[in-house]
């Protein structure tokens, strides 16, 4: 398509305006449309945020909104350089979604005065693009996630394009680097289009950028290599600049357009098309002063923040700013009220179409709540307390097959997981869907297909990353992972947590789907691995962030991992993790049992306690987590036959947070529901999944806290057997009742020869592993006895 | 090279003994060679292990045996899928070095016993690559991390070439995708070289990989594309697979020592090079069951784990494993004794220059202690507690410079970081060094250069990898990282302290130096950013590890934080994390109050106190860091203004493992110290860097522990004043005073006045940077005023 220059021109006028309030923003907080000389106290004392990668971003925002008008395509603009904050915010100022969202910030001169003064000011907004920013789901800080965000996004979504800015700083990272390759899982037929435009500008922060400074022929190369087909845009001249930009991107979108059509027309599958992708080299800092104080800034890293420091007290400086900034010619772009001039705003497209007002950057508008079956239809049929045994993750999976059915029409579930959902014993889910995927399909294949609805990849950055897009886009899922390695996306973790709880604040924000976690294949049964899958720290890790954000479970059997899920599956702006074993173990409540237990969060199990709920106890057995509980109940079944007389309450924590008090988090008990289940003065002995260390953070005001003994994880680990790995740690049976005997005086006399017998049973334990290489029978072979059942020999 | 066919056969039978081995690792505990039909109880009962990328790591190694002894080159062999461990026992006993380490495991029948029984055995070995391997510097089970360890181990090894195997899943990782740009950082001159093997064997636990389902066409495009000469190795017969890879690994040596000898020769800065690469198509479980139970195993997915389950139970299955293993006709690989046949020893090169013997993976052989200048010689001049102000950052630069500079000849320290350097204020540095960068130099860009010892590039993962493997090859470093970002590291940190861990455990590994960072940009002092950049809780990760390995360190002035940087370039073995501003800030301990101080780690600042330290005190006001100790102070300056009579004692922390118990962490404190310290019934009000539960933690067994109240970061942040983020947070002078005041209910009378007024305080403080964007100038100007000091007004 041909483009007349006075269009090309309002576009230029436009860019001009956008860059001109992003200077504003960082510099200004008086005089915003400079109808006055520029006085030292029109500038901020402070001067904070990031110039060099503004204008770019400014620059593609028009050009993306000409495509907008023209074709009528819905556009989200994942912003990957989100430091360039002031110039989201610009764009959709301009634009005037802004001031329909905050209209304190009305689009005219006082509203501008404001615009400007409130960015990276106390009370105002954030310098990166953040949960503030209308029209982003990503924010703009820690980078590396911009396009898995983006195609987590475009999945499912088949009439959106997501255009994904990638700065050159952000491309070093890791999780972009390998995000590239999530070309091998968008299906052109069901999903919508990603359009990558890589920013070379050049810089970081105070060096050049290693894709910068490589050559367009190896950028050639390495695009094609990744799948895409690269067009490059380069130059700094501004009216070229446009004039390319305009043909690159119809060329873009033409090519895309073509691509979904033959895909959605065709009988056939789709194969895995060649998608356009934009290499944009721009100057940094594009547009701003060439130099300041003798020094190279335009075009170079010093351009990276505040390019004229100290405009407020050094004149000098002020001046280049004034000089900057008047060199947009804001008269031209700006009335006599402030607003931007009809040729400028006629460049805008309408109503939800506008970047800023998509309701694709605001998902709780489109979120549907997922149709879930009763998950009492998968529970097992559990009479008798640990006479059936069942692998739970294999039960939930069934549970899990059914929502991706009951959902199959709305399309709006996806399970993520890095190569694990088999290994898992997820893999029912497989009778429902498959995994997605656009490569080559062999005949010998399993579960592969063009669509699917499991997303399997070795990266769990990718896994996490296309999950938040998804979340973030108003759709639901599941992201199953090895206990230990969901530590690698910590840091992804840290920053979608501060999005949610930055996003409860902003009423304009509808509230999203959880994001959930299994997290399986854990610390206490890593069979073909070892001490490097052994780490359940993540639970730590999540307790830091805000009470109102976090959940942990421990569900204990599979009835309870099934009320779990399908709790967490139906809440929304929550990061739920859930640990669960995938190992055949007993199973202990039946659902009506697991039901009442979960909702609680933590209880008394009386029928494997040694006195009435009623009575005070002489001990109490704590436990969370799935192994924890045999190994509690079997020390419970062993003290019993040794101290026939001892009062033994048992307490199962499913919902770790009703440990802290209920002023902390609002899960948590009171201090009289919290003493109920564990006293005030008696000795707790608590088996916990992780490391100690949380239990104790979690009570630590608790009346009875001085009295609890936790055992857990101690970083001792190697390959051996599931129940050696409980006795390295000192988390079995044995360590447990010898816990408990070192707590309770009153046994005295008793409790030696008891304690000889259990010392000897270690001793056996580690002489038989050491040479059978496997646990004794009398371990593998363990059951629970109901009380009245028969003595233990 | 050519190479002759009885070679070519002798290496074929290398080849089959070594996969002989493996499988034997995996399968049996008795009849090692098989000299007995296979019986049941020869079988293990818990068969564990990866089979699949084995027989191509198997392939790799002998034909790098073929190169160390032509060309006497001392190889490294960087193992990424390490879950392949029995290939690397397998290969280490056939050459030797195994029986050399571990005598027991001799190399003979019996040996040959033990070697099977003890794999992934209770009291045994790993299944992964792990410490225990011989010839190991990267652990094999969490991937991502092959090529940035290979890499770090190459840096200034000029004679080393570091033959990395990059598994086709691990190349799906974020980490590993990035990790190919390593070749912009390392010069033929002065580095050894890296030669990647991608091992395509298509297949991950279940699914394709994206790399082994892509065509050659794109293989070669990407891989030219990140500046490699991708070379081809295809294929399923072994013999012509023999032939090609003798072709190939010779044309990449070739390749190598051409690069290299023109780098070394010539006067010029080398110019990058295309080094070359190669890619080894061969398929999974190569050499095992083609088929179980009708469904494919061989070059498929089902070869990843246990090609054959339930060999001791099931005779059918057993008949194929025997069937497999006797292929290999073990009888012509090992002669009566068990020993490998001299055809086969006589393949293996000689002493040191063996892979699983040479002192390049146990770095610690060859680390030469770091000359360390004076630090005091860098000390400020603090006669009075703050009088001075500085940035300790970069007084530490300036220590770091000459540390530099005092070890250039020896060329064995590097500073990683994701181009921060100059932001955390180490750029004192670059009077020593350079950034080193092997791109294109542009004639205005700053401290670049083909040689230089600063490592920069945006991404934690490359630097914390680099870093890794150069300490593991015998060196030393430091890694400055914003504070909320060192998150992204925090998996690898995981494995890094486990292999730590493991290593004391090894009298055969000697001590390696620690794992330095420098967390600086911390949550305090975020400037130009804002909540996405505060997170204060990799010290809570980093806590969960033994206590034998970390340390960490919260200096609160410069003179403390060089004492702390040149304790911690002393040690070995440990992860050292130093928190610290860089933000100008006032000063409080000369040099030798700073020594004592730090050696101490923690200990009452009588000076600032308003008793004697023999004094019991009213009220202890303990910190821990820079921002908390000036907040600290200010608090103890209003409350001795408003009360005159009050004992407050100040007590800062700079070595934050004192406050655990002795017999928890080696730097804990006794009873006795900690009570001298913290008295065991005063209110202690405790100023905290970061996430308050962690003092709790570490305190929670001791006797005052019910008496601390710990101020620290409240997950509140964004773009603000630094004063105001502590306001936010509670950790403000403001808020400790209020906190004091609130646990002294002796002050009741005269309490009410002083609480309103700095209620009003806080008060005036918000509208003050609401309005004007900075903080009050009587916070800004605020000093520390010496007990004898002029009054506050």
């Amino acid at each position: 398509m041909g483009i007349d220059s006075a269009t090309l021109e309002a576009m230029d006028r436009y860019w001009r305006a956008a860059n001109y309030l992003s200077v504003g923003q960082i510099y200004l907080m008086e005089n915003p449309l400079l109808r006055q000389p520029l006085r030292a106290e029109h500038v901020k004392p402070r001067l904070l945020g990031h110039w060099g990668t503004t204008p770019g971003l400014n620059f593609i925002y028009v050009h993306l909104n000409r495509i907008i008008r023209e074709r009528g395509t819905d556009i989200l603009y994942v912003c990957g350089p989100g430091h360039g904050g002031p110039g989201m915010v610009a764009n959709t100022w301009l634009e005037g979604t802004y001031s329909e969202i905050y209209p304190q910030v009305s689009r005219d001169a006082e509203g501008m005065r404001r615009l400007f003064k409130q960015f990276s000011f106390p009370g105002g907004i954030p310098s990166h693009v953040a949960p503030q920013t209308p029209g982003s789901i990503h924010e703009g800080g820690e980078l590396g996630y911009a396009l898995v965000h983006a195609y987590g996004a475009a999945f499912d979504n088949p009439d959106l394009v997501v255009a994904c800015v990638v700065g050159d700083g952000e491309a070093e990272t890791g999780p972009l680097a390998t995000a590239w390759h999530s070309n091998k899982f968008l299906n052109p037929r069901v999903d919508g289009a990603v359009l990558p435009i890589l920013h070379l500008n050049g810089y970081k922060i105070a060096n050049p950028t290693i894709l910068g400074r490589m050559s367009d022929e190896e950028l050639r190369s390495l695009f094609a290599g990744y799948g895409y087909e690269p067009l490059f845009v380069e130059g700094d001249q501004p009216m070229p600049m446009h004039q390319v930009m305009v043909g690159t991107l119809d060329r873009a979108f033409d090519r895309i357009a073509q691509i979904q059509r033959a895909a959605r027309a065709g009988a056939d599958e789709p194969e895995r098309p060649r998608w356009p992708m934009i290499v944009l080299r721009s100057p940094k800092g594009w547009t701003g002063p060439k130099e300041v104080d003798g020094l190279k800034v335009e075009g170079f890293w010093r351009a990276h923040q505040v390019p004229v420091s100290n405009a407020r007290g050094d004149d000098g400086h002020r001046a280049i700013l004034e000089e900057w900034m008047r060199s947009y010619r804001p008269d031209e772009l700006f009335d006599d009220r402030g607003e931007p001039t009809p040729d400028i705003t006629s460049l805008v497209p309408s109503g939800q179409k506008r970047m800023g007002a998509t309701p694709y950057a605001n998902g709780g508008l489109l979120k549907r709540d997922l149709v879930l079956p009763d998950w009492r239809g998968f529970a097992l049929d559990v009479h008798v307390p640990g006479a059936l045994d069942a692998e739970a993750t294999r039960v939930m999976g069934a549970l899990v097959r059914e929502v991706m059915q009951a959902n199959r029409e709305t399309r709006n579930f996806r399970l993520m997981g890095p190569d694990e959902t088999a290994s898992n014993r997820l893999d029912a889910v497989f009778e429902a869907t498959d995994r997605v995927w656009m490569e080559e399909i062999e005949p010998y294949d399993v579960h592969l297909a063009r669509e699917g609805r499991v997303m399997e990849v070795l990266s769990e950055h990718m896994c996490q990353g296309w999950l938040e897009g998804y979340l973030l886009t108003g759709r639901h899922g599941l992201f199953s992972c090895y206990e230990a390695f969901i530590h690698i996306v910590d840091s992804m973790v840290n920053q979608h947590a501060k999005w949610l709880q930055t996003s409860e604040e902003l009423s304009w924000r509808a509230p999203i789907a959880s994001l959930n976690y299994l997290l399986t294949s854990h610390v206490w049964r890593q069979d073909h691995n070892g001490f490097s899958h052994q780490d359940p720290g993540f639970a730590d890790f999540v307790a830091n962030k805000k009470a109102d954000t976090v959940r942990l479970y421990f569900p204990p059997d599979a009835n309870c991992l099934l009320w779990v899920t399908d709790h967490c599956l139906r809440t929304w702006n929550r990061i739920n993790v859930i640990t669960a074993g995938k190992q055949k173990q007993p199973q202990w409540l039946s659902a009506a049992e697991a039901e009442q237990h979960c909702r609680e969060g933590a209880g008394v199990w009386e029928w494997a306690s040694t006195c009435a709920a009623a009575d005070e106890p002489d001990l109490v057995m704590g436990c969370a987590g799935d192994v924890p509980t045999i190994e509690t109940l079997a020390a419970v079944q062993l003290l019993r036959h040794a101290f026939p007389d001892l009062k033994i309450r048992v307490v199962n924590v499913v919902d770790l947070m009703t440990l802290q008090a209920h002023t902390t988090h609002p899960h948590g008990f009171t201090e009289a529901a919290f003493d109920a289940l564990f006293t005030t003065g008696k000795p707790v002995i608590f088996a916990y999944h992780g490391y100690p260390y949380l239990i104790h953070r979690l009570t630590y005001k608790r009346n009875n806290h001085d009295n609890f003994h936790v055992h857990g994880f101690q970083e001792e680990g190697t390959t051996t057997t599931p129940f050696d790995m409980a006795v390295m740690n000192g988390l079995d049976r044995y360590h447990l009742a010898l816990g408990a005997i070192a707590r309770l005086p009153h046994l005295a006399g008793r409790a030696g020869p008891v304690v000889a017998q259990i010392e000897g049973k270690l001793a056996e334990h580690r002489a038989y592993v050491r040479e059978y290489g496997e646990d004794m029978p009398e371990i593998r072979n363990w059951r629970w006895e109901p009380k009245g059942g028969a003595s233990q020999a």
